[in-house]
């Protein structure tokens, strides 16, 4: 520790000069909470998170109320933080209702949710693999037609609850199919948390050798089995410059009642700043705002930087 | 997730293919907990920690009761696991004294703990860093003297609360100085748990071109800013194959009151696990016997793969 609460700066060789954080507390986070965060609340955490240096902050998700009542503020939320300078505000589309929606009210970014196992998008979608493909097809197209940047999110990359391991050429599949459509960026997801180094670096080098470059690669990790850390260095340290996490830890995991789900994006800092990776982000700022944000939900961060640091202020 | 509760086996090259871990829950671990375990339920921890694989379980402490009243038990429990069939039974002495008490029991392996800084050694021991190696110089000596095997901590690596960040050459000093005493093998401890990738990286660079190979360092990482699995990959990648872990976590970290201080083994397991690299453990014992210690303590582990896997099973 340093005195002033950051890590010694110790760069290693091979690793990126920058990542790009792509925050996804406001949206991945609340929409697991039990009870639905006020709206105001919300946007003032999104206005909190850019004051704190974050340059993509995922604010919402415009499906329909009934399976995300948490969310269901978005047409709400977004007019109310669309004009943050600075912060690029990409929102999660299921499908054409919900593009619809988020071009209405001006985003500029979206995000289509696909899955890389049939039992996933039979559970999550209710659709065999192909058919949400199919779905997402018109929306991904018609985003590009207006201009719009496409995240294509690909959910259960390493493992999955009904099917154990997934064989990277699956989830290369999906990634080709995506990336055929026009998404201009993909997230692997690891959305059980079982991955293991080995498997972040073996799935990279597939979609690579596919023709999907690490430069449209952000990595998604999730803390289940406490990888989420290790797992990022790997994909660092095969080029990857887009790594998603969410403040504060926010994000419960259906697997482990009191263990977090996504890799907190203070812990994650502490490893990029410490490597001498520019983020942009001021970790003190981020952390007072998931301190700020666990008082709003009445109860404590996840995160261990969060918990280390603010412990310390006190 | 496999459906048997482990990871999917995915090597990545220029790793380890075996791993030592050195287990430290039961004297690291019990150390820190407020109330003294009973000695019979120590025993048991120990014969559990023997039973799911470990092969090195750091037994206790032949400290002083008025400093570690924990530990005071080490008499008695000692002759209770010596025996165990398999398992070295390290312990720790922090002065001829101890060594005394550990020798007539029998021990074969000791371990002496020794400070990176003038802070810590003063905090810890009241002695300048030299006096407190001119201490164990002669402990270091009888106890080889008499073919027992000395292991050598050195704490504040990386960092330390009152200094900041611990320049690499002080700590290599010290662990020069421990070896010319004839220290088997040193463990580099992160007792804040602030480093990152490139501090590991660098400090066992320096401790290489000062003489140190990197067979007789293991490295021992606490979670108190989630960095401790990242670094330990860091730390494989360099070539070292042995890792101090606590079963379940245990082992409190006095900066963050709810976070854990010790690396969880389960957690290194799952990783290891999953890169292919051996250790002999049996993930589900270790995670039963974590369960088990968790409720004698009264409180869940904060091992994040304990919790996933022990929900798991409900």
């Amino acid at each position: 520790m340093s005195v002033d609460g950051l890590p010694m700066v110790v760069p290693a060789p091979g690793l990126p000069a920058r990542v790009r954080i792509h925050e996804v507390g406001a949206r991945d986070g609340l929409q697991n909470e039990k009870t639905a965060v006020p709206t105001a609340v919300k946007a003032e955490f999104i206005r909190r998170l850019a004051g704190a240096g974050l340059t993509t902050i995922e604010a919402t998700s415009f499906v329909h109320p009934k399976w995300v009542p948490q969310l269901a503020d978005a047409d709400e939320l977004f007019p109310l933080v669309s004009d943050l300078p600075g912060a690029a505000l990409p929102v999660l589309v299921p499908n054409r209702r919900g593009l619809d929606r988020a071009l209405a009210l001006g985003a500029e970014r979206v995000a289509v949710f696909a899955s890389a196992t049939e039992s996933f998008a039979k559970a999550n979608l209710n659709r065999t693999l192909d058919e949400s493909l199919a779905v997402f097809e018109p929306v991904v197209r018609q985003a590009k037609d207006q201009g719009v940047h496409v995240r294509g999110y690909v959910s259960m990359c390493f493992g999955d609850p009904w099917e154990g391991p997934v064989p990277p050429h699956q989830v290369a599949r999906v990634c080709t199919a995506l990336r055929d459509m026009g998404c201009d960026e993909l997230s692997l997801g690891d959305t059980i948390g079982v991955a293991t180094a080995g498997q972040v670096r073996e799935l990279l080098g597939l979609l690579n050798e596919r023709g999907v470059p690490t430069e449209v690669i952000g990595v998604h990790f999730h803390d289940t089995y406490g990888q989420a850390l290790a797992n990022t260095l790997a994909a660092l340290q095969h080029g990857v410059t887009t790594v998603d996490a969410s403040a504060g830890g926010l994000g419960g995991c259906p697997y482990a009642k009191s263990a977090t789900g996504n890799l907190a994006t203070e812990d994650l800092v502490w490893m990029l700043r410490g490597l001498g990776i520019e983020t942009g982000v001021d970790l003190g700022r981020l952390t007072a705002t998931s301190v700020w944000m666990a008082e709003q939900l009445g109860r404590p961060s996840p995160s261990r930087t969060v918990r280390a640091l603010s412990h310390k202020d006190q």
